[in-house]
């Protein structure tokens, strides 16, 4: 008896003091670090995920079933009557996190808002007006970033996107002003942010609006920050703390808008050593950011910034091969949360919807065959370099052969299986594009083409259509985004939520609070 | 020191004892009664969801704000400054509830399903192809439902639709058929199912597809179970357990398909006595299924069908005032959730997303002006009825005054507002809808009017446009749609999922298992 009392004493104190300790330890020994990654795909929504979800199936299937059953619309091949069978197929592997949400992404002056009031959200928790970068809707006001927070706490801060870093989605973290269009003064914000790494494509303004002022390279330089720009220097970068480093793409492996390239295009143009990807960057990150010994944990913000320009364009192949690249630079985070997964909290979503992109098209019913996107060699931005040098060239009145063997070779559309109404969208197209004229017209011209190149557009639509993609705009919409959430209260980033609770929700789990 | 030796042991073993009590009533003593609510909005995805809801807001806006600031875009008056406000705003009920997933919609033929194979998923946890009822995709092999294996434990069971009770949806949770349209077969199984209550529209083919068989409403009540179809013999069904119910609006409040109006038309048709509306419905079913005493609890699915036939149609004011009056039955629900938290679990779903609803289009760019579609009065099957007699009193060979007062008596659309293009296309539709022959024409006019009457589908698709609403399609589509959960278990519910794992959950929670 005497012996049981002992025993039951023992347990109650051995549960009452562990509980104990494990929270005296979470507050006071710097125990609980946090490290937080918050990745953004622009312009990503649901749709967009699960197109690029489904789209990886149609290949697999279209591999493992053969040639033979390529019409087969069968989607999940060894399911018909074993749905156990859906675990071993090809995942965009967010989608199997735990937890999910639905959040809205109004502006203050829109239901279909920009990437700038949407980031301002995301980084202070408070609504402003499309433009504005982490200031009130009057530009007056400076709202502190959770970004800013998290450093002020002692975490390191890294910051990176795959399109030029004084760009909308990454300003908002680092950065203030009225203007999105403030590229130079931004940019300057880098260094004197104090946070530790910045990478991705390079300076849009790097001397100014008017090219008069002191390059932005030697302000960060002269900061003390470690600037990189090759494979080379970039790889060489010990993987120790400490240090405080931006590091750009260099020149040649970024686009004339100073972003990487779309990674149908890095594959395409394919110059592997100017190309340093959105995962190697989210890797190298987490190698500088993380320091056991001596930071409070870190945060790090990775934004995919392409997957929204190739809505905008309507060119559904290019938005899912970067929300597929984005998924690598993810996995590398996944990586680092399964060796701390007490501390590590993963949130992926997306700032807003953009092209009203939807899996399945009027003229196709009910039928979709994703694995044709895989026909697709390139972007619309490179066809329309093929299609600029065409027009330059004296081009036949009508779409001649040599353009009907482009227009198959880069999208896989064989003319002569198109249908009549097809095939007089392209000669429409085409007169557009070789009439050597910005699009400029009628409403029903916009409609068409959105100010894109009329015949490449013309080129990703048909593809799409016939693939089962449609699109309702060249615009961001006011869809809501998904959130994906795992590791450390994940469990909080569940229900319809507004994209202003991300942060606070972030804030809650670090325990340091944003301003009210 | 024996005092504390005491303390401990007693609370030792309160702690172990309490847990190992709970456990054992869970099991042995019926305690553990559930109500399982199960909403399926036809077609209903996330975009008709928060369309609803923005739908809501601008009105909020106008109203609060007067028609001075009719045209300010600005969403959500009072949070300017201030997102707490937010709090303030009109709601869809659900998207409040604390738990969110996505549910994936493909079936074993399709990306794009219907709503036998999905709805088959949602009520067996089995995947099968299009137009299957609860059935292996070869149609000889029978899926038990979650609702049989509820029944079979005590649990009383109710089926509720807005459209016919012989309909895909209703029809895969009491029944078995190889195909969708064997209506007269389905609706036989609805006296041998067993199942408690049925309520909603009628039957398609009471008689049989030759109409020579006995009428199913005969076979009803010759099984035992009551038959009602009048406000006066529903209102006055004793709210008592016990009683078995088939319950239908009378003739006069079914449309030609024998569902319930559209709720827009319930207004504008105005005979209330003859509606008895989706939320009744659903609040009678709870009285008639809660038995404290006798049964096992409940299981009830509603579902609001005509959310899917608006979205067909592109008709989005028509839509959304179908997600909205599938709300005030939701709502229903949560009443009693509240009286019964910790047994109750509601889950409310699409069964597949449909017509490919945006917000936001091309040619509105970042502007919508939800209020717009206000103006609406009836739905497009209402004013098909118009252009229809239009049509067979000798019509002018252009739209004339008469005409365009109706579609702005109708739609809002003040012709003399319209751009030339929107003017040429509702006089091409006009064209088109009084040459009085079906379209089945090119394939450039099946992506404009989808087989429905040209005139009507334009003027909702230019309503729609100068709203923010825009469409991809005239069939389902593959975009996956939101769990909505709240009560017992319900975070189970999150996380991206298929739609068979929604029945699986459900049985989880319940204690009973599907057959594998």
């Amino acid at each position: 008896m005497k012996r049981r009392n002992f025993l039951s004493l023992f347990l109650f104190l051995f549960l009452f003091l562990s509980t104990s300790i494990t929270n005296a330890l979470n507050i006071d020994s710097g125990a609980a670090k946090n490290y937080v990654f918050l990745f953004i795909g622009d312009g990503m929504s649901v749709v967009q995920v699960n197109a690029s979800e489904y789209y990886l199936t149609s290949l697999y299937n279209k591999c493992a079933l053969g040639e033979a059953n390529k019409n087969n619309c069968y989607p999940f091949p060894g399911d018909k009557y074993d749905t156990s069978a859906q675990a071993k197929l090809p995942r965009i592997s967010f989608t199997q996190y735990p937890y999910t949400g639905i959040a809205t992404t109004y502006g203050t002056n829109s239901f279909t808002p920009d990437s700038a009031d949407t980031g301002t959200a995301l980084a202070t928790g408070k609504k402003t007006k499309s433009g504005t970068v982490s200031m009130d809707p009057t530009g007056k006001t400076i709202y502190t970033t959770i970004a800013e927070v998290l450093k002020s706490k002692g975490m390191n801060v890294g910051i990176v996107s795959s399109v030029s870093i004084d760009h909308a989605t990454p300003a908002v973290f680092y950065s203030h002003s009225p203007s999105r269009n403030n590229y130079y003064d931004i940019a300057k914000q880098i260094p004197t942010s104090g946070f530790d790494y910045f990478a991705g494509g390079g300076f849009v303004q790097p001397t100014g609006s008017k090219k008069d002022q002191k390059n932005i390279v030697d302000i960060i330089k002269e900061s003390g920050m470690k600037y990189v720009n090759s494979r080379a220097d970039f790889e060489t970068l010990p993987n120790a703390p400490g240090q405080r480093v931006v590091a750009t793409n260099p020149s040649a492996g970024l686009d004339s808008s100073q972003a990487l390239y779309y990674d149908l295009d890095r594959r395409y143009v394919n110059k592997p050593n100017d190309h340093i990807t959105l995962a190697e960057y989210t890797k190298k990150g987490i190698d500088l950011l993380y320091d056991p010994k001596g930071s409070n944990g870190f945060f790090m913000m990775v934004e995919s910034g392409k997957i929204d320009w190739a809505n905008h364009a309507n060119d559904a192949a290019s938005s899912i091969a970067d929300v597929i690249a984005f998924d690598e630079a993810i996995k590398t985070a996944y990586d680092f949360y399964k060796q701390h997964p007490n501390e590590t909290i993963i949130i992926v979503t997306g700032d807003h919807e953009c092209g009203g992109m939807t899996i399945g098209f009027a003229g196709t019913k009910y039928s979709t065959n994703f694995a044709n996107l895989s026909s697709q060699k390139m972007s619309y931005i490179e066809f329309g370099k093929i299609v600029s040098s065409y027009k330059n060239a004296s081009p036949p009145a009508n779409i001649a052969d040599d353009m009907k063997r482009m227009i198959s070779d880069t999208f896989g559309l064989d003319y002569s299986k198109l249908t009549d109404f097809q095939k007089a969208q392209l000669e429409d197209a085409y007169d557009r594009s070789m009439a050597g004229k910005a699009i400029v017209g009628s409403e029903q011209d916009y409609l068409l083409y959105g100010g894109y190149d009329a015949l490449t557009v013309t080129c990703t639509h048909i593809l799409n259509e016939i693939s089962g993609i449609a699109w309702t705009s060249y615009s961001h919409t006011g869809v809501p985004v998904p959130v994906y959430a795992v590791g450390k209260e994940s469990n909080k980033f569940t229900g319809q939520m507004d994209n202003t609770d991300i942060p606070k929700k972030l804030s809650e789990i670090t325990g340091y609070s944003l301003p009210k």
